[in-house]
């Protein structure tokens, strides 16, 4: 009587979110202190002081229906200006306010843009392990194909011979995401190149457009001043999927933007098409009220420092204990090589410890473990003890 | 290189957008004060105080990630069962928080429900005219296919025999929409009571259930001690799909819900796909602190006098001229009929005198304009010369 496909979708709860239900119910039992739970990306830092003081200026200073009142299903116009001037002042870009359609999130970008460039059900869409599990649903609801590259273990950067072997006549995108969650890697300036080489040299040879979706909630997370790029200026068309979600740690509230530049081909029709999908899908408009607390928190971010040093402390303290750690430059989140070779063993051999830890195999790279490290920095330290003995298990 | 259909929904903008749209640019020209638009149904009417004061009390008592962290997808679970206990206060139901689905508003809440029900394409939706113009959108968006029931002008109620003839054994819904965008009209009790047993005789019938999808935006917004009754209370297999946009004017704010109750049949397993299908679109969850905030507002309503006195202002006004008005007992829309055969060229001419109505073509209603009167009281007085000016033209 209903949908089978939504019914296993919504039956089928993520490992990550499994982890996170186990977690709060061995809190009961074992007591919060003695949770290890590093398991979700939810940011513990708080959103900047911005956040607040925007929206109580707007609440004292704007009628009811000028904070609250629909904005145009593309965004508020005041709003989307700001964000083309901010951007082109940061990237000396030249964008405007049309180049943008606030969204709900990067979920919400990313589900509107592959829905707007879906043509038909042979149409194949790239991603490159280790990804964001929602990628498959996305792509699969939009109506596409997913077709995987394995992950690169030596430097987690992209294979371009297996990306090569991969673009096909029926290849319409490819999704990146740099900083990587669940990696913490971000791409560097070569692959970034590589890549845009790769895709003009194929986009050639098939005589097609092929696209690139940068997915970047993870834009603002970096350290060690590492600058991420602007995508568009290595790849003309590269469409930008965006969230504040992690940036100024708004992940509930559900605010993003799509970000369609000229430069793209047939940018004008992938707009217009971008509007009906986000029609399709019943999204009418991003939130109002965080469209305006998003301008006037443009170029701000959430301490990122506080992330930093929990990075250090994980990233310091698992390496010495002998634990093979990817270098986490972004994002925040640490990804390890488990002990064994089947991680689900692993993760289940941790929670022995209480510590809780998300096999790589969701993420499509079977053989490791994702440590979200956006937690207390007291839990962190107090997990160690925890990570020795699982450590020990293994000796 | 786009989805056809997805930019053919983006160019097409709704008339009702048009005519939006247009004002702005006619105010521009003659002045904002000889503009006389009622076309969009923008709730004037501030929130009530209660939306203010639970903001700001929740900024100033709660931590940053307790007000805009990820809820679970389905919602707050203190969000829910607040919402369990006000309903069932309210309406003698036994809901619980879990029947309970949290959304971005009455658009997500159809396209969500409809894309849980929709098994294959041959899966059939009624709507009954007039209607709300984006339910056609939302039931081809899940896959499913529209079926009209034409309006019953004599009362705008449902004529029960033509809807008896539109179920087939294809049928898998009805939407209804009570008070009404556009008639303005509230379903009587002999509505409800002949739809369910229709609904229950078909069922038999075709040994198949149908759900009564029942979209109540409008339910708070009624006139003269009019109460809306609780829809399952008469047809078991009831999907109630809400939204706080006109209730406590938060339009723009997205957000709302989904209620299967346990009497709905196989209600666990719709719940389920409900989830699965906000899961494919990449709704995440309803906008956090909103969820939070409508908690703190149950019960509340904005000031339905302000649209009652101008309800009474120009049902009267317009009676008065000669204009034949569907009697409005909910919502903010009064439907007229039109002085000619063609309400579009009717409303063509209307805009002679700056007075901006929206011909009901759109809404399957032809021959009628929806007038929205959720507007300042003042623009409402200096519009009745123009009507009179319109109403002169067809002497």
């Amino acid at each position: 009587m209903v949908s089978k496909e939504m019914y296993e979708l919504g039956a089928k709860r993520s490992v990550i979110r499994e982890l996170f239900e186990y977690g709060k119910q061995q809190a009961a039992i074992v007591g919060k202190e003695n949770v290890f739970d590093f398991s979700i990306g939810n940011p513990t830092v708080p959103a900047p002081e911005c956040v607040k003081e925007a929206m109580i200026e707007l609440l004292e200073t704007k009628k009811s229906d000028e904070i609250h009142g629909y904005t145009s299903a593309q965004g508020d116009i005041e709003v989307r200006k700001g964000l083309a001037e901010y951007m082109n002042s940061t990237y000396k870009s030249e964008l405007k306010a049309d180049n943008f359609y606030m969204t709900c999130g990067a979920a919400a970008s990313l589900c509107i843009t592959l829905k707007a460039l879906t043509v038909n059900s042979e149409d194949e869409f790239i991603i490159v392990a280790p990804y964001f599990p929602e990628y498959q649903i996305f792509i699969k609801s939009a109506g596409g194909k997913v077709v995987i590259i394995p992950a690169d273990t030596e430097d987690f950067q992209i294979n371009m011979d297996l990306l090569e072997k991969a673009i096909t006549p029926q290849t319409k995108g490819i999704i990146i995401n740099s900083p990587n969650n669940p990696s913490g890697v971000v791409y560097s300036e070569k692959t970034f190149k590589n890549l845009a080489d790769l895709l003009k040299n194929k986009s050639k040879e098939y005589e097609k457009t092929l696209y690139l979706i940068s997915d970047e909630p993870y834009r603002e997370i970096v350290y060690d001043d590492i600058q991420i790029p602007y995508v568009p200026s290595y790849y003309e068309n590269t469409i930008v999927c965006y969230s504040y979600s992690k940036s100024i740690s708004l992940p509930g509230e559900r605010i993003g933007y799509i970000l369609v530049p000229d430069c793209v081909e047939n940018s004008k029709e992938i707009y217009t098409a971008v509007c009906g999908a986000g029609r399709s899908f019943g999204y009418v408009c991003a939130p109002s009220l965080f469209q305006k607390v998003v301008l006037k928190c443009l170029g701000k971010t959430s301490d990122i420092g506080l992330y930093d040093a929990n990075r250090k402390l994980l990233y310091d303290g698992l390496s010495k204990m002998g634990y093979q750690c990817v270098r986490p430059d972004g994002a925040f989140y640490l990804f390890v090589k488990a002990l064994e070779e089947d991680a689900v063993n692993f993760s289940e051999n941790a929670k022995k410890f209480n510590l809780l830890i998300v096999p790589g195999d969701d993420f499509g790279c079977p053989g490791y473990v994702r440590i979200s490290y956006c937690v207390d920095p007291e839990m962190l330290k107090r997990s160690f003890d925890a990570f020795q003995k699982l450590r020990d298990l293994y000796k």
